[in-house]
């Protein structure tokens, strides 16, 4: 006991995601390795017949405790290592049988999971339902669209918009690759408006924090160029002189190991082979392009700026493969041990 | 001599590139091996001296005929399998002792034997001179426009107008992909006023075309969305809806086998893993960014809608590299192959 109040296991909040997605099954495959589980407490917020449909389907024996997500006394059911917190009056809307693909029901379910795993973190520690970081099951933006969250496009801005985040990021972090984006869901011709020296810096530092927290102590940082070339010193575009360059230079006023602009179609190589530590990227695709390519499976998404750890896999519902016993969980594994390593004794990511 | 009448040999003109990057060096490699000399006429247009000097660096026997590029007459010189035509009034300003790094004499330069080279494929076939394709090496653009050439970004830019081609490409090949770019040395910021209907089905017609020249009967073509997600459905920009697709249409209705608009960050993947025959990415780094990270040093950039055949390797001058004997010449040697394989019998690509 004395032993366990010094190093308390920390509680892992997981939602599911779209239950007619591939959330389901990867979670079930990521948690049936029982050295995994031994690590942790896991909150899994879900449908247990979704979650026991995908185990049957993958020959794994159930190794969770399902209760009712709204049971008024936690005090038994949180001695269990893997609680199922099941939404079973959602069943009869998103239950297992529907055929995979958007859905309102699905997005009712899958926005319910998040926002109550949101909320776990935001309990007192000694809480029996405080959770110390989160990592969220694949949700298809569609579903919620369905379901009227229109406001959040995905996970990141419904995070940032609950703790009331002034800055945040996506970063991707992968065996290959670690890369963080200083714009995300927006149309690429929205970029530039979007863009800011202030958003470049934002980025740079919230990289540059990360890394720190991941035991990094000064990343070598490379900054994307915006524009072809990087611009090739002002031919083709003006936002690297206009906001990247500056943004630079104000992370290296802060001791920030930041470089660039670098011509993106090279500088992802160059880390790849271990010359940066982290690249900041300008848009969406100029970043999850070369994660996708070179981490494919074992890529893991990181909301940055939270007052918690949130992390997710880097892959979507694959509402193509659903319910086929055939989704890697390889990313979804990832996740999960790089929520543990983060959710260590480090100061909070701010 | 009927034999060789029956199938002469192609002749390739090779021009050097800035004489101050990399491109002495990689042809001086590729053209080491005989097999590959054998193949071939190359009519090199470059520096005699610096030619030299990356063969002592790389301490390979010179193989070349060399003489002035304005000799009166080819008669003798023509029947040496690999001639450098050489530039030698050139020498005194751009010779091989001044630092690499772009400069106005090697912008004067690698433009002269660029449009020569251009030239030489407008001559007759019967003329001594004449050239069936030509490789590029690889030219700076931040030197041409020391030269005063600042029409022409590039290349590619200066081939279409020297042949008043209606609409041409830049096409990489590898061994992983194949990739068309639908518009290219733009700001990103100005690729939505670029970017139209007729813009996108040139590029998924162009690309078909040069597939079919490779003996790929019918491509697989897989077109990339410009926004996140492929705009997820209007989610995320209208460009999807408003070009992309009416350009697939189009194309389909002409009996090519085009589809999407697909999410950038996972369709490469797909290509790569051999769904597809060939990527229409929509701007420069969407492109090339894969291209440079699945094949680097082997892709080939071909520009297709000409009268003639241009290959070139897809990496620049290398300035940080220059004169140390260290550059890959695979690129090159690549792009010298597949113009010979694209010179042979097959129409003329159009």
């Amino acid at each position: 006991m004395s032993v366990s109040a010094v190093q308390p296991k920390p509680t892992i909040a997981i939602s599911m995601g779209d239950p007619l997605g591939i959330g389901p099954e990867i979670i079930v495959k990521s948690l049936a390795d029982e050295s995994l589980r031994r690590r942790a407490r896991f909150h899994i917020r879900g449908l247990s017949t979704a979650l026991g449909v995908a185990a049957r389907s993958a020959n794994i024996t159930p190794f969770w405790h399902g209760v009712p997500h709204d049971a008024p006394d936690a005090g038994l059911a949180t001695r269990h290592d893997v609680l199922l917190l099941d939404y079973s009056e959602l069943e009869g809307t998103a239950g297992s049988t529907p055929a995979p693909g958007p859905t309102r029901p699905g997005g009712v379910a899958s926005f319910g999971f998040v926002v109550d795993s949101i909320g776990a973190t935001q309990r007192p520690p000694a809480d029996p339902w405080h959770a110390d970081a989160i990592v969220t099951g694949p949700i298809s933006k569609t579903s919620w669209r369905l379901a009227g969250h229109t406001q959040f496009p995905g996970h990141t801005e419904l995070l940032a918009a609950r703790f009331a985040a002034p800055r945040t990021a996506m970063l991707f972090i992968g065996p290959h690759l670690r890369v963080i984006l200083a714009t995300i869901h927006i149309p690429l011709m929205a970029v530039r408006e979007a863009l800011s020296a202030a958003k470049v810096l934002d980025a740079i530092e919230l990289g540059h924090l990360a890394c720190q927290r991941l035991g990094i102590g000064s990343a070598r940082i490379a900054v994307c160029g915006l524009n072809p070339h990087a611009g090739e010193g002002g031919l083709m575009g003006d936002d690297e002189t206009r906001l990247i360059s500056p943004a630079i230079a104000q992370a290296r006023a802060r001791s920030i190991d930041a470089r660039g602009p670098f011509p993106a179609d090279t500088v992802f190589l160059a880390a790849a082979a271990g010359q940066y530590d982290l690249v900041v990227a300008m848009y969406h695709d100029q970043g999850l392009i070369p994660v996708k390519l070179l981490d494919r499976n074992e890529a893991v998404n990181v909301t940055v700026g939270l007052p918690t750890i949130r992390t997710s896999p880097a892959h979507g519902t694959a509402f193509d493969i659903a319910g086929q016993n055939r989704a890697d969980a390889g990313s979804m594994r990832a996740a999960i041990e790089l929520a543990l390593r983060m959710a260590g004794p480090a100061p909070m990511l701010r």
